[in-house]
């Protein structure tokens, strides 16, 4: 099973969850408030799937409800990433009334959104499963939610891509044109970023193919290429260097992907699991 | 033409921005860095529809790239909520490439996002345009991007519901089931909310929408009742009091809206705006 | 019992106490460090109070102490709103003789601003207790303890009014002319804020008290208004609509308090509880 | 003219003006946005005070208008510190009319409590003038204004005493037991606080004045003596060593201020100013 | 045995410490993670000297790997400021394997650099530990370490001197110059300043020291004094008044510190056992 | 001329200077408050090298002094990097003497330890300036300062390594022991690792050698051998894969550096510019 992000959750993800309940909260529930306050009641909610899906955020949900009721017992009868039918239970929650009905919407926005994700992911990567290409998303995610819909294209079964510009070299076509040239981009690149970086870059044809591998690329793009333009650059890279990883980009959707993928490359990357996913119908029902 | 959240943008924006900048930049843009560093380069870049939709959240972009640049000029050919056809150029950046380059991302994330949710809830709206109700959205939403969201959804012509927990009051089936009943629950509330707040009591059968007016409801939701039901509530309410606010929930799509709207209700509520939404396709383009 | 802002305290209170502990230890308690350090001492602290008054804040006293000893054991003598005599013992600390030592002041200083507070507003409430007008507090609060002051009014007995900008539209002398009139200020409003927020005018005179009840306020505030006058408005307003809230406002003291509530308004609102409230008279004595 | 805190005020004091404008501004300001939005207007403001008092916290307004609107202009037409007659217009701002509605209620707040601490201190320090005994506030302060609300008691005429449990050592009756003596409690001190740490021994009695003379207090605080015991400490300590500095403390009172001050102490401590005072009463009228 | 700062970790430490493991993981340990996911591993690990030194820091090692893993069990073999031969164990830690693995360079990275600084401490304080004459430390810190590196001096031995320019007052050349001498200086500070705040003027000759003494400096400073100045400012300055306090400054080194000394001054200053520390050499191996 | 790091200023770097701008300010300047306020003076202050060394930081001294007056002009008459003689002045800050006096510490405690980091990195790298490998730092940094001290290896000559534990794989020991074997290792990374992210295998001896070069290591890291083995793994992998890069680490210092560097290794890393640099002396002269 996937786990979230390999952060100790009291310093990256609470500060994260306080926020968001914060913006649900405001000053405070005042109708629960009123309705309760003063006398301690317990509940039960049932979260149950409205459609089919794959699940993702059940970690997510059990931290927002233990924020708001250190007592509260979650319950997961699903595992992150499994594909679950419509009307399933896959979580009950025990705890006390007031933090059910305050978690409710932040926690439920959450695993609805990441379930979305990690849904729409896996119809991608059905079409590639017997190949040995693998997908992977893009930097196209959510302001301030990167870390987990990247979490989520994961757990629906794709491999990540950069998570900001700081964890590898892509060196795309202003790049490029910027520098001069690939093979002075390159050469800067090399001098100055930490050399534990791969180095990406992003071509358009055979020709910026051949200059990227001449110049030491670890990582080449073919970015909106033909698919038998494709074809012919991953057998002159593989000729060349079997090492060098080969990924290919551009307005990938469900009938292009498999022939995408056929064409040999190592990654196909689309941003459609994130910015095309909507979102998984749950209701949290309170007993 | 609507505006951003009424907030000075320094106090509630830029923190929001410099997290979202952090989350893309992480310890810098490299690629960048090391192709331009030592020398300032200018750029002209152009934001392109690549679909037709309803334009939302220029604002954002334009104050992303003068956080970067602070001589930016950032041109704007279209208004916010502006329907505008694919192909067409409806932002111009002039400013430094690194500027171009690092803030590229983030900026067109959110006006993909915004456009995104913008459009859908234009069509939700075009649904009913000439009809005296009025589309509202939820508190489903992305978390951490509420106002943004919810902003969205005005520019595309909805009216927004809540923000929070906090600016009304709401009297669910759970909250009425521990109060006792829908007045003792009002009651309750009357006691210590801010007697400002509205009180907003969620019906499901004409019994309860009897019990709320008779106990000073100022907003009444029908929630998932059949067509029939509402207009005898709505004919009931009306018949009772003029100034109650009648809206409906459950289930709405683009379809079923319409008949609903026509029972009467004030508002029709629906999150699909939000979770239905796909990103506006966009390109940036550095000249 | 009254119970404190409907926030998880983690979350909504945490970080206010930790900046107000800051506040008072800035790079630590020297004193207490030198004289203890290096072995722990238990101590027992007994609150008291030095005057009559309405006590306010118990939970944040009791949750400063258990920030700097998770271990202490606070007990409570005295309900939040309680009136207690000159003397009498309210709460009494066992815990670390550090952290009482480095509590004490911020612990305290809370405790007399909220009870001071709760005190005066209940002198004023004490005026229309018999009376169905109930007493509002206003925004003159001191910039940090909004939420806090609100509370300690609630506690001493009064309701609270708006607690920001944002949970009601309260429309202004200078809204008014800047929108050039009450009707268009009105609609203007009900076309961009969320539908769920109440609307308020405010009115210096019978003529637009019938503006505003002609184009449909859901609360009328009479400002500064004469006694006969208000009774005027109330009689107006209530032939016209029993379901208006009106609120009367402006110069409020403890002698003019009963004849404005006689009027048959529902709310009197002042300041005058915050901003004529000296503290509470308390000692904490470490035994 | 004393002035603010000396710290940048980008760094010291933006933050929290930010967070009280949140305060009070929530996620916006719905009327005004509502009556305004889509088209600027401009202002002016005035600032008049309606009762005589001491002015303090006018360079507080003035950057709370230019954080909203960084074209204001605010033209102050008295001085910190100075003694107003009711009646009298203060301040002037000129700024985007949104900005006046929106900063109002935060300025005032701050101004009005500021001037009403420095109008009640300057009652104190009258007592005294032509003496050479000065007026020290205490730690008693609200939580979160600690600098600002020991700026007024300056602005008013005061000196500070210390502005935390770090920037002076004070040695109590609880330490002096914890310690089981001045002799130890002084060593102690002496070995691990930073030696430029000024040591205040709280004393209750002629035999613990003399024991801390003995052993070096740099201050010394008489505490609750009666006037006759006071002059006789006085005289024991300028005896040994004048440069010992004499403070008195306890239930100070504006009538008993001046005897206590007249047995010859250097400083009278009393955070009466803070906790006795009522907020200066000022409107500000938007022309 | 020295503590940490006196201030509740929580409050104080643990903000820091979450900054600097975010600095270390960024977006998470990706190894640690592809290697240990979804299994847990308990291990040990096991912290030696590997030169002689001054062990400083082990409080901060404990909580970080508290921090990770609440259940680890940190056992100390060496307390704060015991000088270690190379070779020894000083810290065994049980805990989970990721939690070991994830801290271990924040946790070393602090226990190095301040067992550095108590170590050369040590050797300074031994110069001159049969002499009345104290070592103390400057404000020469590293930006963000100044309450733990000044923690490892006195650790090492040494006093504190200034936190920072707000808990003493020290009238530098610059100051006299700008004000137009000492006298008139020492006057202003003492109108303005917390009353309590000691004040040091920094002399260069005997003429300033004959000043500062006739003006009441609290400290007096001899900056870059030649010995036999030294002496002579000595003898003069106990003539006049033993209480005040002298300190020595300026290019101290272990061969110069120890004849300084003996001029009889309370306090000699320097930064060297701060910005000529190196690492304390330190391995932790996880067996 | 090497630049900062490649992030916008005002995001990534005023909140650190904030922080430790505080941390020396605490609650204010008393001293340089009370000499000034209420005037205003210019000043002119002289940064000087007291020894020979390379400069680093200047960036940051600037902003420094622009962020207390921003109207400061700072004149640099040394680039970072530049090696400069003792004596030589570098920098000229005009501005308000307030902002000279309020900064000078913070501003000169960076550029000293940033400019001593520099100068040792610098004499490292001078041993193998003639040859292809090159000096590459590590994570034994103070923490805090990261991505400044390594700025300050780059501008002293050498590349940088890791930023983090997220920005490459670096499988050691104790991974491969948990794992189970390095082909285990590098195969669990490729499953759920950003597949951007390089693999670098810390190896001991031949056999591990060849056994991360027959699993697809991007990185072999020669951990503490000896100058033969080095050799022998050299020759090893780049008749293997001449894209392989090679570290060697271990126990680096001035004088073993270069025969490490002859062995052909890429790179050779170390802590020693960081761990053991002492404070480059500077002296800030106001005039």
């Amino acid at each position: 099973m996937k786990v979230l992000p390999p952060l100790p959750p009291e310093i990256a993800l609470d500060p994260l969850l306080h926020q968001w309940l914060l913006e649900d909260l405001g000053r405070g529930d005042r109708t629960t408030d009123a309705i309760l306050s003063g006398s301690y009641s317990a509940g039960v909610a049932e979260l149950r799937l409205k459609q089919d899906g794959v699940v993702a955020g059940l970690p997510l949900l059990e931290r927002v409800f233990q924020k708001l009721d250190s007592q509260a017992v979650v319950k997961l009868f699903a595992q992150e990433g499994e594909l679950v039918c419509a009307g399933t239970t896959i979580v009950t929650i025990e705890g006390s009334l007031a933090a059910l009905l305050m978690g409710e919407r932040v926690a439920l926005n959450l695993v609805m959104r990441l379930g979305g994700i990690a849904t729409l992911t896996r119809r991608y990567v059905d079409q590639i499963a017997d190949l040995p290409t693998q997908l992977v998303d893009t930097r196209k995610t959510t302001p301030g939610l990167r870390s987990l819909e990247k979490y989520a294209t994961a757990v629906g079964g794709a491999q990540n891509h950069r998570f900001g510009l700081d964890d590898a070299v892509m060196i795309k076509d202003n790049h490029i044109v910027a520098a001069g040239g690939i093979a002075i981009a390159i050469q800067r690149v090399r001098q100055v970023s930490p050399f534990v970086l791969a180095i990406e870059v992003e071509t358009e044809d055979l020709e910026q193919v051949k200059e990227a591998v001449a110049h030491g690329a670890d990582i080449i793009m073919l970015d909106n290429m033909a698919i038998a333009q494709m074809k012919e650059a991953v057998a002159y890279i593989r000729g060349k260097n079997p090492r060098i990883k080969i990924e290919a980009s551009g307005n990938v959707t469900l009938s292009n992907l498999r022939p995408i993928a056929e064409t040999g490359v190592d990654f196909v990357s689309t941003s459609a699991p994130i910015t095309q996913a909507t979102w998984l119908d749950l209701s949290l029902r309170i007993l």
